[in-house]
Formats: C-alpha cells, sequence, structure tokens
C-alpha cells in the first residue's frame, strides 16, 4: 500500500473512534448524564426517552441533562436503584447492548481520579455514554540482533464483541475497585497463559482514549496501555477460550495489518501508539504523524 | 510535596497551557482566521480592529472569521502582503509581541500534512493564533545499574522569552520548508554543542500539543517529541548563549521541579511526557495520569 493510501486507512480509524466529536454525531442531541450536578457520561435521546417511565431513579431531562434523582444518595443507594432498572430493560429485551450482560461491575465517577458515584454493568454503559477504562498490553520480543516483532491475538470465532478480529496480547476492562497492575497481570495469565513473573515486568507508558457513537449509544473509552517486552523463547498461549491464536508478526508486518479491517478498531489504537513511541513511524516521513498522535488522545471537555 | 499537592500543581500548569479552551477565555470572541475558506488560525477581537486598517489585505470580519483577500492567490503574494502590514505594525511599536521580531518565517497551514499557504514571522503568529511546530529534546543518561538521570538546561537571563528558567537539553521552533531531524541537530549542536554523530540518534516519540492566551494572543503549538540518550562520559556546552547552564539530575530531582515555577511551561510538558512513557509516573498510585496525558494532547478540533 502507498504511503498516502496507508496514512488516509489509518486518519479513518481515528475519525470513526472518534466520531461523536464529529459534525452530524448525536452529540448535540444527548442529554448529560448527572449525579449529584456532576457530569458522569451522555444520555442519547432515544434512551432517555426509555428512562422517563422510571421518575423514581432518573428525573426528567432539564436543562440538557438527565439526573438521578437526589433521594438517591449513596453509592450502593445509586447503583442498585440503577441496576434494577437495566434489570427490567433487559429482561424486555428490546436493547441489543443489553443482551451482552456480563455480570461486571464498572465504576461510574466524573473523572479517573473522583471516588465513584456508583457502579454500573458493564454492557449498559454505553446507554449512559459512562466513560471505561481497561489496560490493553503491547507484547513484544526483541531478536539478538535488535529486531521488534509483536505478538498478536486472534479473537476467538465466538467472541461476542469483534469476534475474529486481530488484538493486543491481553487486554480487559478495569471493574470497579480493581487495581489496573492487578487487572493487568490476570488478563496475561487469563487470556496468554502469560506468568505473573513476567506480566508484573510490564511497564506502563501512556492512555489512549477515544469516544465514539454506534447504534448502542456513546462509547467513551480510555485504556491505560503496557509494553511487555517477553522472553524469545516464551511463547503465548491460549488460555480462556477467548483467543483463538497468537502470532508473532514483524513490525512491517503489523503496520500494514493496522490499515485493514483485520484489527479491532481500539486494539489498532493501541498498536499505532506503540509504534510512535517507538519510532516506527517518522515525522519527517509520515506528514499525518501530529495527526495520528492527535487521534489517539481525544477527550471530552 | 505530598503527591496530592505535586498532582495539583501538574494539573494547574496544564490547565494554565490549554486556558485557551476553558471557559472564560477569548475563543468565543476570537474570528477565524481563514485563507481560501480553509482556517489556519484564531484572531482575536482587539488585532481584528488592527487589521481592519488594511482592508486590500485582510476581508472585514464576516460570518465569524478574518481571511485573506481572495486576490492574494500565490503563497508568495499571501506571504509578502502580510509581511509588509506586520512590518508597519511593528513599526508603530504599539504590539509587545512584535517587539520580539527574530526574521524567522514559519510555515502557515490548516494541518501539517497540508502544503503551506504562505510563511509569517515566528513574532506575529500568536496574533494570528497561526500554529506553530517546534523539535524538543529529551536528553538523558543510564548508568551502569540502569538509574535514568535527565539533562536540563537553564536559560540564558539575557533570553527575550523566559530568561533564566528550566528547559530541555535542546529545543527549537520549525522554521518553513526545513525537516523536523534537520533542525533537531542543528538546536543540539548550536545549543548545547552535541554533535551531529550524537544528535542523529535521537528517535522520536510523540507530540506534545496546547493552545493558550495571554495578552500577545493565542499560542496554538505542537512540539515533536526526541528522545536522546546521551553517552555517560558526555557532557552538553554552552554554544550560542542562549543557555546559561547544563544540569544532570536524578528523575526525583526532575519531578520535583516540574511542580515548581522554575520550568519554562511548554518544556515542563515535554519532561511531563518523557515520565509518563518511561513509567516514572505509573497509573496505579498517580490518581490524575489519564488527566495528564490528556493534557499533553490537546488539539482544536
Amino acid at each position: 500500500m502507498a504511503n498516502s493510501a496507508w496514512s488516509e486507512k489509518i486518519l479513518q480509524l481515528l475519525r470513526r473512534m472518534n466520531n461523536f466529536y464529529l459534525p452530524g454525531s448525536c452529540r448535540p442531541h444527548c442529554f448529560r448524564f448527572e449525579i449529584n450536578e456532576a457530569q458522569v457520561g451522555w444520555v442519547p435521546p432515544q434512551v432517555a426517552s426509555l428512562l422517563a417511565r422510571y421518575p423514581e431513579v432518573f428525573t426528567p431531562p432539564h436543562g440538557g441533562a438527565v439526573s438521578l434523582c437526589p433521594s438517591l444518595d449513596t453509592y450502593g443507594r445509586r447503583s442498585e436503584a440503577v441496576d434494577a432498572v437495566l434489570q427490567t430493560m433487559r429482561q424486555e429485551g428490546n436493547l441489543t447492548c443489553l443482551k451482552g450482560w456480563r455480570d461486571e461491575k464498572y465504576s461510574v465517577m466524573s473523572k479517573f481520579s473522583d471516588p465513584p458515584m456508583m457502579w454500573m454493568e458493564r454492557a449498559a454503559t454505553s446507554l449512559f455514554g459512562v466513560k471505561r477504562y481497561g489496560v490493553h498490553i503491547n507484547g513484544y520480543t526483541v531478536s539478538e540482533g535488535g529486531e521488534v516483532s509483536m505478538w498478536l491475538a486472534r479473537r476467538s470465532p465466538t467472541k461476542q464483541t469483534y469476534p475474529g478480529l486481530l488484538d493486543n496480547v491481553a487486554a480487559g476492562g478495569l471493574a470497579a475497585g480493581v487495581g489496573i497492575k492487578h487487572t493487568l497481570v490476570k488478563e496475561c495469565q487469563e487470556e496468554a497463559c502469560i506468568p505473573a513473573v513476567i506480566a508484573e515486568k510490564a511497564h506502563p507508558v501512556t492512555t489512549v482514549s477515544y469516544t465514539y457513537e454506534e447504534e448502542d449509544g456513546v462509547f467513551a473509552e480510555s485504556q491505560f496501555a503496557f509494553d511487555l517486552e517477553l522472553p524469545r523463547e516464551f511463547k503465548p498461549r491460549v488460555g480462556d477460550g477467548e483467543v483463538q491464536d497468537f502470532y508473532l508478526l514483524p513490525i512491517d508486518k503489523v503496520k500494514e495489518l493496522l490499515a485493514t479491517d483485520d484489527f479491532k478498531p481500539n486494539c489498532a489504537m493501541v498498536v499505532l501508539d506503540f509504534l510512535i513511541r517507538h519510532s516506527f513511524i517518522e515525522p519527517d516521513t509520515e506528514p499525518c504523524y501530529q495527526e495520528f498522535v492527535a487521534g489517539l488522545h481525544q477527550t471530552l471537555e
């Protein structure tokens, strides 16, 4: 692929993953989702209509915001009241995203540094545009000659989301109350059979942040990215069945794959960030270098 | 300094360097600066009033924009016409920023990947909120035991801007038509007497982007950041007199200095990015980790 066609494919990926910021998105029609007057998400209009049926939990839209009722004044009360609504909606079966119910509790807060105000079922977060956090690991090896190769996973064909697509060697969402490094070590073990003694050597390098909208709602996400140099003789193995295979690929091949539709999009972003940090993409030869970096770090004001 | 006080100082730095995005900034009152209907900057209202005196060069504000007259239809004509206006304004002596005239031509374009539409004197770019690009080098050493120390420069007390403050080991603005790595090698040589054979080993790692307003106008900047591991026995030396001294400091000391007012602010941002990429700041112990990363990569839509 010619250089400029490759760059254009990467820009397309970044635009798609940040389409909530683009003209024509649902953003101007969304309601701020507020708890105690602090914004913690975005509620699309079609979701707001559904929530209106539960006035004991959600206030009617007012001043551009949908709020939790002030009587829900503790972490526990908020979490339970919203969960009860979501369980009802799930049983009604009208919302596709709730079919992917996972029984995983995610923290709801306006900033990562703030104390969580409630937890919410993972599958429901996009209905409220609640920001989700996760961990993604760039697994790679360095040959004796200094050549870098990257380990990629191919997702199981039976995965609920993005079946059969390429993924980072391990990755996972951050559940309420669980540490970042702890999540990393757990996911490395479960998904790729990377023992803790190796996984603990991963080092944090950045976050990759983006917000996109799909039919299911608004996906605002920040991924804590880690680099993990794996011993040359080590091979990740399929663990919990979320992955069907692992490949060790030269950087040129990885770069080529980034511009195809074979990658889970947010994993492609984490890999793009790796390629930039490790100077496999250089600003004198990649005119879109700065646009790439910007596209990897979009956040809502 | 307690951890949370340090984090708050860093957040303050990032807010100040991105104050153009904050409520209360001049942004809603600025005019888009357009060439051929493409936005290339932001003109504050007080500057727009001054430009109104040159209707043969600037169209009167219309639809929220100040534009170059369409008759200025080449790179050369635009550059010369605007330069003539700026020379007049400079002689009138009313604009502080033009007292810092440098005879350095900066490219004007809507994106770095677009062909430049004109050049503009560096000192004038803030009057038009034209985005400026530069190169900043993180110079560091690694001891035999693996301990990282960072080389910092202290700016000359006679520098026009930020005299006497701490700076990266070398840095410089990107002049029209000059390459990024070329600028890096030149600045390393001139400012820190780092020979080309060493400077060329610097590798690109990211961009750091921000937009702030001051009395002089709007400063929209993106810095191409490079890491340069210097040989242990090598010492940067004062070159062209822009620097008064160099220090080799342990990372803990650098981190402490970041939260003082002793750093040129954009250099502090480049160092903060270095500390994050090299895992000297970790997300499990720094609650504002993601906010830090976001604050280093703000760009105008």
